[in-house]
């Protein structure tokens, strides 16, 4: 068998030990364990941005991978610690919508609600469930502990869903959405999942216009906007060589109009 | 035998090759070895920030872990480079006070002044010991080389410690202590370790008085100022759902005062 | 056989998944490779600094090291997706100079123009393919494949080129050069390479006059500034305790001139 992946998504930065924390718990309930980080710097609390962040990446790690998820606005309240299994993953993380993207592309097939103290350290903070249960948890699955045994089930349609990301059709026929995410470059990552590559479209954002569907950013002059169906699927906005959400001042949650869509 | 853990601590940030450098160094002497990076964004040079985010991490990794430690300001001087045993793990490091949190909770067996050049790479750079002494020294480690053959050994009384971070009593009762650290959150790290949880106790930051120890931040509405003890057992202040050390205009080392505390 | 080793060097920063769903490509096709992050924090596109940050660490890491590095402002457009074998490590990198300092230092023997769809993700996008041509690249290589299988060979001598980093002689018999690289620390790394270490030299930057070649930072006091060899090899320019590019008001690019160099 392979050695076990254990992923590490959290809104914990790099500027304490709260990962790195995280991975001590692990190693050591589960020495053969791969770690690796998808993303640290989710936004506090972000836990839409989480959602579509660990989405994007999913698609990519084998089968079998266990996802640790910790954006936790409400940790230390009521939210439910969970596991949840799906076709092609394991996932552990609070019950606030964060897997909520993911799993609609990967439908769960489980869920638990995390209760069994035999799988948490045996000290249980009030502000650091990551380290406490979320960690321990995951090293538990990484050692073949069955997610049945964690646990009380949680029906499916109990689990907590974020409000739709999906675009809303507007009375003049176009479509209007949002800024999901802005990545490293400044690209504005969008609402609109999957439109048709060759699409007669155009795309509207603070008052610029883009008249059409483009493949990739060398399809448009250097800092010109660009629009094209990014690598996640979803339809993004560009500046070529250049920082388009700092150039248009716009800012994750700002509307995208898009004429044209069928 | 488990595979050995390194963990890496450092000032050296994130836009340059040196922590990866140093990882390449580890990986050429001991293949083996599992590496974790606890944080490389301490601010430059800050020893005592650096001890401080060291000595939570340290608690949560197995037995036998080694501690690589570079916040090293004196690189290239008479500071000695060091390997300290614990009971519970090894640590290499300048000896310059950045294990001491760390030793207060996990005492020093042995200590270790770093002289064979056998366990250094074979050209000695001036500026750049992480790579040249301290990495080969983990590696050395990891590989099953004895601390006792690396060197000479320091009288455990001789090594370097900080100046105390224990608060103070004042004339009035109170006492005063300080800002050990601000985390990605804005979450305020004093240097009041451990108070009971329900203590009768009233926290005072730049003018602000908090009246009562909370368990989490969920205890108090969104906005408002929140007192717990910390995930590292540190009295710590909070602004839930929110940055505290940005709304109060806080830095490391400022006061906090404390009423109440027996 | 010791496990392979993958880098990893790019400008896709922390804050979202790329660097992170690489490791899942790399993984899902290799799951014995140790995976050890070089830089995310190249500049957006900064082919020539990624080029610096990488020479720096090539030399540390163990023979047969596979560097995969993804700075590359002509993704999707006619750039070819190359992999290189030297005497001490395979590269896989854009055909866009990013590898010409590491290979000025260790020759190149063989270069493949990749194009092979069996070492490939089955989708391309025309905007990742760190995902999807270069990871899979990188890890059918540390699963064992030949480069030679990979695609067809290119002369070495019609790989792409970066301008040159060598410094000019003045018609006063002073030398140009320009600031490579600015360090987390402020430190200015230099086009100037390994000068002798006693060089009777000076060194003019932003109208500032330093000396004297000092050995390390604290050949000097608190606060000055300081000419030393760092430890890549180049002449650099530091403030002791401080940081020098901040106080010098620098940036890369900007022209460092030396006197006294034989």
């Amino acid at each position: 068998m392979s050695k076990p992946i254990v992923t590490l998504t959290s809104d914990f930065g790099q500027s304490d030990s709260y990962a790195g924390t995280m991975k001590g718990v692990i190693l050591g309930l589960c020495p053969e364990a791969t770690l690796v980080d998808i993303c640290h710097e989710i936004h506090p609390q972000a836990v839409r941005q989480a959602a579509y962040v660990l989405s994007t990446a999913i698609p990519y790690f084998p089968p079998g991978t266990i996802h640790l998820v910790v954006v936790d606005p409400g940790v230390g309240s009521r939210r439910r610690p969970i596991v949840v299994q799906s076709g092609r993953a394991l996932y552990v993380a609070p019950d606030n919508g964060v897997l909520s993207l993911a799993l609609s592309q990967d439908p769960a097939r489980l869920a638990i609600h995390l209760t069994e103290s035999a799988h948490r350290l045996s000290r249980i903070s009030a502000t650091f469930h990551g380290r406490d249960i979320f960690a321990p948890a995951a090293a538990h699955l990484a050692s073949g502990t069955a997610p049945s045994q964690m646990g009380s089930p949680i029906p499916l349609s109990d689990l907590r869903a974020l409000p739709t990301f999906e675009p809303q059709l507007q009375t003049d026929g176009t479509w209007l959405g949002e800024i999901l995410h802005i990545d490293h470059f400044g690209n504005l990552i969008t609402s609109f999942h999957a439109p048709e590559p060759q699409a007669p479209i155009s795309v509207t954002v603070a008052d610029q216009r883009i008249e059409q569907l483009s493949r990739t950013f060398a399809d448009v002059a250097p800092g010109e906007l660009v629009a094209y169906v990014g690598s996640g699927g979803y339809l993004e906005i560009a500046l070529r060589n250049g920082n388009a959400a700092r150039r248009l001042g716009l800012s994750v949650g700002e509307p995208i109009q898009v004429a044209g869509l069928s």
